[in-house]
């Protein structure tokens, strides 16, 4: 029996990506799969519907009772859900702390669900590693979201009538959006001071030709995200980071901590110390920001501070974030893909890590614990 | 007698700069002058009040009745021009062929005007020139704004999942604004091709590691500027052009002949070929824009690529277009002011080049002859 994977429009608003992109559908029909398309589902991205050859175009309804293995971006709708086939597979970003009520309805349903954000770090795992390729997306459009909005060139600038100092640039947060963020705002030329609670990340954010803002605070924490700080540790924190807060042209944070809200570290006091003009881009705005006074989807004057708050970031970017989450997608379901069929392998530390719920079980003890229900 | 340099803030709805910036005044102020300086005037370029010492602050009303020699950054309102003292001097971008009452004003009002836009182009201008600095803030802005409007990476990027090839930036136009354009997109990371109907620009674009689009077609004039073109010309133009559009993620286009309205390059059937998800700038925007189809201050879809005609580009970054024009108007006119008095050469080319007005009498022939007005 041939399997079908499914696709709908995304209908999250501001959501513009979508998880496959044509070069991926052939490589699905490649492994004897069938793909049912809902129409139109890539034009956001601008993904044209005759751009993607053989898949079989339908209804967002029937992508979701007749797709053997649904793929999404974001959360499926619970009516959606509720459509899906008992032992199906729905693949992508589930959010699994965000909604009890879907993780039960998910275990009601029978759906065999794979949230990415549960995937196991580990080295196989970073072609599947969907909060990465995002991340990075989101760094970078971060980074030009600053330089668009200075008032200042970013990079030095030499006219006949003078020379222009290049910007100084500070990112709080050196994981993978903040790495990038940090190489953008170095390619179009401005000096980069990079912060994080990790000191392990000096080393990295020193080989993209930035200057490490040392605080002498350590938050180095499991599966290379940061801990949560105590609350002598961030104020000595802050007022290192206050400095070079009140030194930069332009700030981007990018401090996460998943399924968490983010953790504020930039105060009003910090930004009542920036200089007039400073710009400010608040990557963490949807998850409540870590500056203080962030509005998700505001530009918001603060004084003479403009502090961004920007949401959907790598929906900004649709063609490549789909490309690479389109990708990741891929490699983490094709190896269980075989001759058309369906044959997941619960040997397979990777696939079993990220799942979340499977049989009417919830599969994943982490999010049973954080949503206080029974784990399998 | 002490002359007295007045800047009032500027009204012109969108525009951000000043013509004086705080360590501008300073060199002012060294060479024996006073400075009156409208309370506010740097405000929306981030330059506080409290950071201008030493000048007298005043009302707009003051500072044209009063102000020796005013600087100005859009032409100032006719109200204001004729509260002018007569004899006084007007230093700015004064738009000399917009408006044949103003010139008329102008010469009434005895106010000798100095259009930077008239600056003879010769080398020692160069510190001068104001539309060459402002030019190369906006090519720089037009950049960002293509990418960050981009739905896909300008850099290449290496991913755990696979490699994203570098964006196609096609820049048309390879004056300063061009040029800066260029330079901004190599340095995200794009591959950049150029398109400029003045084949000697050729050597500068492959300067900056941009490939030349040759159409066989030259249209060199006068003054660094490009000539207009035979409609033969203009198609044999449009037809390499068109393939060059085609093929490329983002248009950025830069062509401005001063005083005229912008060449119209691209029309609705090359963007009609554009890849679904392209972007492009028009640069040209405010003078009727370089593509057909562009709205100015909009953003404006067709089919899948969007057009952007901004508008006010060099306020976007108030902070150094502020400085760059600052130091171009003082290095105009600073030779003429000495120990505190004003000292006009009319042996200086570059001066008496500049100047649209004095004396009641319309000194600058090419000018006169455009307006159909009686020239000195």
């Amino acid at each position: 029996m041939t399997i079908l994977i499914g696709v709908a429009r995304e209908i999250t608003p501001g959501e513009r990506r979508l998880p496959v992109v044509p070069d991926v559908v052939k490589k699905y029909l490649g492994l004897g799969a069938r793909v049912i398309l809902e129409r139109g589902a890539g034009d956001p991205a601008h993904y044209r519907d005759d751009a993607f050859t053989e898949v079989t175009p339908g209804a967002a309804a029937e992508v979701f009772a007749q797709a053997d293995i649904v793929l999404c971006v974001q959360p499926p709708a619970p009516e959606r859900l509720a459509a899906m086939k008992p032992g199906s597979v729905l693949l992508g970003m589930l959010q699994p702390w965000a909604d009890v009520e879907r993780v039960k309805l998910l275990q009601e349903r029978q759906i065999t669900a794979f949230a990415l954000e549960l995937l196991p770090r580990i080295t196989r795992s970073q072609s599947m590693d969907a909060l990465s390729s995002q991340a990075a997306v989101a760094g970078y459009e971060c980074a030009l979201i600053a330089a668009d909005h200075s008032p200042k060139f970013f990079p030095m600038l030499t006219y006949a009538a003078g020379t222009i100092r290049p910007a100084k640039v500070l990112v709080v947060g050196a994981g993978v959006a903040g790495l990038q963020a940090i190489a953008t705002a170095r390619r179009i030329g401005a000096m980069v001071e990079a912060y994080d609670v990790r000191p392990e990340t000096k080393e990295q954010v020193e080989s993209l030709g930035a200057k490490f803002v040392d605080t002498g605070v350590s938050a180095a924490g499991a599966g290379g995200y940061a801990r949560e700080l105590t609350d002598e540790e961030k104020a000595k924190q802050a007022e290192r980071l206050a400095k070079a807060v009140g030194q930069c042209d332009a700030l981007i944070t990018t401090a996460a901590i998943p399924g968490k809200r983010a953790p504020r570290i930039v105060t009003a006091d910090m930004i009542a110390r920036m200089k007039p003009g400073a710009v400010v881009v608040d990557m963490a705005a949807e998850t409540g920001g870590n500056v203080e006074g962030t509005v998700a989807g505001e530009k918001t004057w603060i004084n003479d501070v403009l502090v961004i708050g920007p949401t959907h970031i790598a929906s900004r970017m649709p063609v490549h974030a789909s490309e690479m989450y389109a990708k990741n997608l891929f490699n983490f379901i094709s190896p269980f893909i075989k001759d058309g069929a369906l044959a997941l392998d619960w040997e397979d530390e990777v696939m079993a890590g990220c799942c979340l719920t499977h049989a009417g079980e919830l599969r994943h003890a982490g999010v049973a614990q954080a949503l206080g229900l029974q784990g399998a």
